[in-house]
């Protein structure tokens, strides 16, 4: 089924784009763990719809609510179930799309998957809303790590082509991870940062849209994690991440370029350091035979550039099965990925943590 | 847990490089499928070690051994098992990696996960060897297919860094792609071919490996299978090559170069062809919203060069935590992608047959 | 994990007696299904505490939201989520419980699993409040099967030692067994059912409780549903019913009682009636080899009484490890088989629909 | 999917009774865990068919084989398989069935499943010959159970109606329940046990079958294994024992019997006794919210007589779909419950260590 996911810590997301209401049931938490509702927020926050001209003009306040699962903040053993009110709400916008499927979009294989019925209102299930619940879990399991010593880092890897800095695999600046949260375009290199923007900016005003990577990285992991064979480190939060709307790569350690290496140059040797076995390099994102090696976890995934565009596009009307052409209106991110960043730790955090709790680690 | 995947066909592999046996249960089929064991002895003979050049000096039969679920050859509802007896052992080649770990093997996270009591012997459950029973699982799957038309293809998309041509994502040449499945080494291009065997024997004579990217694409499937969030199809794809020992990149349709693109370039606009919603391009690989568009479902999986190379590396003796080097000794492909191409098939075609029933279809 | 059952249709509840809310999340309902919310109020309405003098002093109007899944009260092909809040709490009259646990209740193994942490207030996730949800889902699997012609009744079997008159396993009589749905004590005897009136009062004077039997039966099933061994429909019903609170006991046809015949007089004979194999009797109560043989499917199962009475009971002190005395306060059901047959239905609908699925039947 | 069970230790059960193999996989087990193959050959010849006036004249050594999983006979981390070979196969007898369904067996609605493709011969893979591939996996089960201090005893509660002594629920005698394990019928009262074999071959001196009851206690347990609502000990444990071919009921603690107490009589007080929380009486069967409470766990399954009988019996042919009679020929058991408790003892076995390492217990 394909709202659940998870083996020892098992999420189960609900919700469209124009619900009453969207939301996340996570089961398999330890009782006793005082939900940070600050936190919660503030790593929300990082996603939601804001205004701001890089961004969609909807505007959400998306208050995570804790129906259940807890007695005065605390969890009980019982299943956390949080729950966020769609506010603010225009689906007269998206009633011709029922006929003419959006290019890129969930619109034409949804038609024919549910006959006609899915929901077309703001992309339905298949919009990048439904991230909000998955980061509100998210930060639970972020919290989860946070106890253990383990965090979990991103930055924008490329918009539009332009590449940042890449993170240090064997000693990542988690000093200056953690500054990046607070960017509106999480960056190392400030200059590359400002092109991003302004290509993004070129884009919006052309109508368009543009792509990008997010670099993410898994730092105080003990090694051992993972299960091999089909529920590898790489497995399940390949898994996790291809199921983020716009994702269409995913890649650990040297990822493709590996692909061209020799083994002599992509094997990390052993070595002692502090009385701890380390790699020299880390070619291997922190992953061999798909389970943790103790060093960072390190991965890249990919967005497309946004699918809706207010260009005119090819597309089809459905009742007549003829060709036509479609303009997209409504509000839309020129570019997914400056608020993807939470989505992607989210998905590394509940992945990883479900995969320690897995390994009873 | 590691060793079963699917959900309407539920997928079980056991076994090590040098246990009695591997095998895989299959539990799922259609009752009254003839199984077409020659089919499936010439699929698995394109994995298996033959001693070519390019390849390992072990040699396996891999004979399958149909154990259940059939009746006189057809199936009758129960699991299918298929055994795989391991004949060419010789596991004195291993003895001392117990002690210091292979850099880029699982020896050492395995060693932690299993507190030393892991099958050290030819890389025990983290062999390559388990592609075996995927490939006899994947013969199933694919007979399966191909009675509803659909196929699945790959090519080296390239080793050491010499690319083939891509296949045509729109229109894929699949006679083509047929007769490549004859060939030592899968490529459209032959002068391609030539340079990649040139650069596994240059790798070779130099106690190297290299690494490479394979391309596959699924043809005849219908609009509408896979899940939407977290059952998509590249979800589901993705956790089963990633399980591929030697994965570390997964991409679907443009992949990372979407990334770079501007939605007007990457979206893939419709048109009505033969009476059949189709895409003019096919930049998403055949899936928007984690759903089959009808359009040929293409993606890439990138493989490390192989960790085994007869240099000698740097690594750790567990027992005193103390520096030491090591040259990994024994029998090993000096490039895996020449015989991963089944295996990846394999997980592309049990990956989609599941889907496919999942969603009636 | 606890919270989740089946495997076409995916079932996740959540809730506590006092938390904020209880839910449900229903995965895998066809789309373009118009939920009937007046049947589910019904429905729910046959087990929510009324205020009689047979039932729990607590009102909850149990009203149904639902706040994701459907698009004008279509389901759309994304999870369905019911919310149900709770109003009527009163958590004061549980603080003592934490210290010393109420026999036959999940207090003292709660504890325990939950260092502690467990939600005491109204029995928390272990109350039988967590049957609102249940039933809720179980009112929409009811519409799925009425519209194949299926149907799920249920009748009390006794109460206290009381018998009523058993249901004809061959052919139920449907249009009395509708009738008894309006009862506030289903049962075919009148006269028994006074008996029973009699009983629940006489044991409610007493500060005291009893304990019932509720006998179910689905009509109109295909044969064939079902999946051999582990997930035989005995299975899949058995695990179901014995999550309802206070089940102790689950038996098929003739149940415990075949184990004292002979297989010459427990066999059901085959003869064709109407043109479709029918047995002569039913004592497989629908099921043989864990697969549905097109008769009625029939089951009992047996509630023990309310553990909460108002008598004086040996509990013990967790903080002092002591012996104690225990009597407990608050409103409770006198005997809580009169509200279970709702919840014994919805388990059967929701347990008998997944498998139909699984079957594609 | 049927044939898999379990979350942390997961069981794939696979073949036929005639197949050329039967065998389980199980996936979860710790490494370094010596199997005692001795042990395990000793649990499976207690349900292996022995030739005695009392079981089938169908012979089988059942020898265990185990192809993967270990090294040097302990366990490796890698998925256990055990493969047992089927030998003294006389598939001539059961041809006639594919046409006339036999009473109160599998083969009618298998015929409807399955389209006329399921395996007849043996009864396939309904046959409970399947119980010995749960055997071996039990007694895997049964000595990691057995180094926690945890054992699983079982004895004849009933035969043909004549009841056995029961076993005492708070403090059963523990020599007594281990010494039984050595007789052909494990019965507490001889005499009991006289009348049970006299009535078992009074059965098949008819050409007749009787059924039974077997009473199963798990001791040794720590409270708060189990999971609330729907993985409950109940709800786990009985999916198990009704994938046991032949069993129609199953209860916990006072059961049935239960439903006809009163609160006040049933519930169970709590007492300290050596430190420890205890129950006073165990009515709820070591079980309370689905918990275990730390007393011992007490069921009881029924298990109807043998389908098999040589008595002519009403049957349809399917081809023509017309009323014929039968007489089952071929090796049958006049009563399985003689052979049935070791399989009712690895069902516990699997499901409740399941259970502890779910809850890291």
């Amino acid at each position: 089924m394909s709202a659940s996911f998870g083996e020892k810590l098992k999420v189960t997301v609900f919700g469209q784009s124009h619900s009453e209401a969207m939301g996340v049931v996570v089961d398999g938490l330890p009782a006793g763990l005082r939900i940070d509702i600050e936190h919660m927020r503030a790593f929300m926050a990082r996603r939601a719809p804001g205004g701001s001209p890089l961004a969609t003009a909807r505007r959400e306040a998306d208050e995570p609510e804790l129906v259940s699962g807890v007695v005065d903040g605390v969890t009980c053993g019982a299943p956390l179930c949080i729950l966020i009110r769609n506010t603010d709400v225009r689906s007269r916008d998206y009633d011709s799309l029922r006929r003419v499927p959006r290019p890129a979009h969930a619109d034409w294989p949804a038609y024919i998957r549910f006959g006609g019925h899915n929901d077309i209102r703001g992309g339905g299930q298949f919009s990048g809303r439904l991230t909000a619940p998955l980061c509100a879990a998210g930060a639970v399991a972020l919290q989860c790590l946070s106890a253990r010593g383990i965090a979990v880092y991103s930055h924008i890897a490329s918009i539009a082509g332009i590449p940042d800095t890449p993170l240090d695999p064997v000693s990542p600046d988690t000093a200056a991870l953690e500054a990046l949260r607070e960017k509106p375009l999480p960056v190392f290199d400030t200059q590359a940062g400002e092109a991003m923007a302004k290509a993004i900016r070129a884009a919006a005003k052309d109508g368009d849209s543009v792509g990008g990577v997010i670099e993410c990285v898994i730092t105080g992991l003990p090694a051992g994690a993972g299960e091999p064979l089909y529920d590898s480190v790489e497995s399940r939060l390949a898994s996790l991440l291809f199921s983020i709307p716009a994702v269409k790569g995913v890649e650990f350690g040297a990822g493709f370029a590996a692909a061209s290496l020799r083994g002599s140059e992509n094997n990390d040797g052993y070595t002692v350091s502090s009385g701890r076995v380390c790699t020299l390099t880390n070619h291997s994102g922190g992953i061999c035979g798909g389970l943790t090696t103790g060093m960072p976890v390190v991965f890249r995934a990919a967005f497309k550039p946004t699918p809706s565009i207010a260009h005119e596009q090819r597309s089809v009307s459905l009742p007549e099965l003829a060709d036509t052409t479609l303009t997209v209106t409504g509000r839309h991110d020129p570019c997914v990925v400056t608020r993807a960043a939470p989505a992607v730790e989210a998905a590394a955090a509940l992945g990883i943590y479900d995969l320690l709790l897995c390994a009873n680690l």
